[in-house]
């Protein structure tokens, strides 16, 4: 297993990457803007070009990829055997604002596509992936019990429980954003009034504070200290603590890695109010409960989908290597191809 | 092992029952009302002595039983490698109200004090035991991805994803009546305020009409065209839905199997006012779920401890013969052991 080569694909509503890793390291990142247009094979096809790009650049042959692993924004559903994806922030078939997004696509054949093309191609939601990686990699070595939450435009969660990764009838477990944490209140994008993604994600918290405010720019006025801007985080933090105590009350985790920008450049602010009104809850249930921000972060994109189809081998020389930290920059490629 | 017997205990806030079962069906079944006197170890006690009284009714030695399964209302607690009960409705020392319970334990050390007794004891949950028993029996064979939901004076939640069972680090995976519904709300039993068994369990619905009425009445009054009966009642099965959906967010499963006296008493009225609210969250994750009432409803407590530690060759006859539908009535002690 030495000899070969994995492509690690991380797709989001705006981006494709792929990066070639052999046993050593991380070879190449190559990183485009993801193109909406086109019929519903479109993603895949940009996956593949970008794939043979990446090889050519480092002088070795598509057919020398063993396997594909890919991080993406779901949700899927099961057609033909296959997981396809029917996230809306990709699909404009399914998108809640029609015309958004310049495609009607309902669906994308990802997995078939590319099983096509490659000998193995291994596919998960992202904080799927994330919670596979900090497990091998990160904050969560050793652990079988263990929640990765990211914090970020959004919200989603990737689940062991008794080290089982859960998965489901769609590989759709973990779609923590769309837990109901209030009676009513504001609408999510996938369509729910009122669950946490609508509620605490950075989106909202910019949302809730108002005034053309950025995330961030709300972080800022919180540590100036803007009374708005503590009311609305608090409140943010307040529902994000119960959010992760209803997920504690169905899984019985040990472990909450937390990820994401909103929680990471702001974990000084955040994690103090989180583990305060968690562990308000039922203490039968939350006690022993441990929070810890994500170990891998900024390298978490790569060696997430890396993980899907990482031999063991190499698990072990990169828990001890940890060649992550040395991969090459992403080159970024213009929509025309250039750099 | 045809020729071994099996105990099945069933251990709730009121009672305590215990059946002997063998290959052929349920020989015999005692209850008693629980003591909460004493020291923490009365429950095994009273457990054992009913076990004991049960083989000598049949003409059995208690070293014939070759497994205990248990239903028992939880949390758990890990202490020296066993389960201990940590529950506030058995031990006065994690009551909320103080003296309501007639002792002060902390906990109760069921598995460590009969393991000391008998070959082998298998604990869990009464409703992950529940959903073990429907899937072997009932509602949920041949299903991986599955959660029984009991909707009674409280509620709970025992669930599988991907064939696998929910455990969680102390077994207390599946609480599922103690997700958060609303940001804020009643208080619950076990302190949280606005959980879902806060929102709509049976005490939750008597509560919200008032009037000191039971459950039923409300639901007899919803059946006259009450119009607080109807209010009530469809605020507990739009928050149950939602609870619902939250915990398919997470799980991504295929069926909830729903059992408990108030959901089966009136799935006239809820089956419908909770469907129709679960499909209106994110499609792409509710499409395709099914709900079903409980095919084991009044047997679910003898066959769901039996079912922790059943033989294989016994359950290929159960799911043929459904022994448990010919089971002798319970003999109903009275609490100087007279019948």
């Amino acid at each position: 297993m030495r000899n070969t080569y994995l492509a690690a694909v991380d797709i989001g509503g705006t981006k494709i990457t792929v990066s070639i890793a052999h046993y050593e390291g991380v070879l190449i990142k190559l990183y485009q803007r993801v193109k909406l247009e086109g019929d519903n094979t479109s993603i895949p096809e940009q996956v593949d070009a970008l794939i043979e790009r990446a090889c050519r650049r480092i002088g070795i042959h598509k057919k020398d990829i063993s396997a594909v692993g890919i991080s993406t924004c779901s949700p899927f559903k099961i057609k033909n055997g296959y997981k396809v994806i029917v996230s809306p922030n990709l699909c404009g078939g399914l998108a809640k604002e029609r015309g958004v997004i310049p495609n009607d696509w309902t669906e994308i054949p990802l997995e078939e596509v590319l099983t096509g093309k490659y000998p193995r191609v291994k596919s998960g939601n992202d904080c799927v992936t994330s919670v596979v990686a900090e497990r091998l990699f990160g904050a969560g070595k050793g652990e079988d019990n263990l929640v990765y939450v990211t914090w970020s435009t959004g919200i989603g969660t990737g689940i062991f429980v008794d080290g089982h990764l859960l998965k489901g009838k769609n590989e759709n477990a973990g779609h923590g954003g769309h837990i109901y944490i209030a009676e009513d209140g504001p609408q999510c994008g996938c369509g729910n009034f009122g669950d946490l993604e609508a509620l605490v994600s950075g989106s909202a918290i910019a949302r809730d504070y108002g005034e053309g405010a950025t995330t961030e720019d709300v972080f800022s006025a919180y540590r100036q200290g803007d009374t708005k801007a503590k009311k609305v985080i608090k409140k943010a933090a307040y529902n994000f603590a119960r959010g992760m105590a209803s997920i504690n009350a169905l899984m019985d985790t040990q472990l909450f890695i937390i990820g994401g920008s909103v929680f990471l450049n702001n974990r000084d602010i955040l994690l103090p109010l989180v583990e305060q009104e968690f562990f308000k809850s039922f203490p039968a249930l939350t006690s022993g409960v441990k929070f810890t921000p994500s170990a891998l972060h900024t390298f978490l994109g790569d060696i997430a989908a890396l993980s899907l189809v990482m031999p063991d081998e190499w698990i072990e020389k990169w828990e001890h290597d940890r060649p992550w930290e040395n991969a090459p920059p992403a080159v970024v490629l213009e929509d025309n191809g250039n750099e």
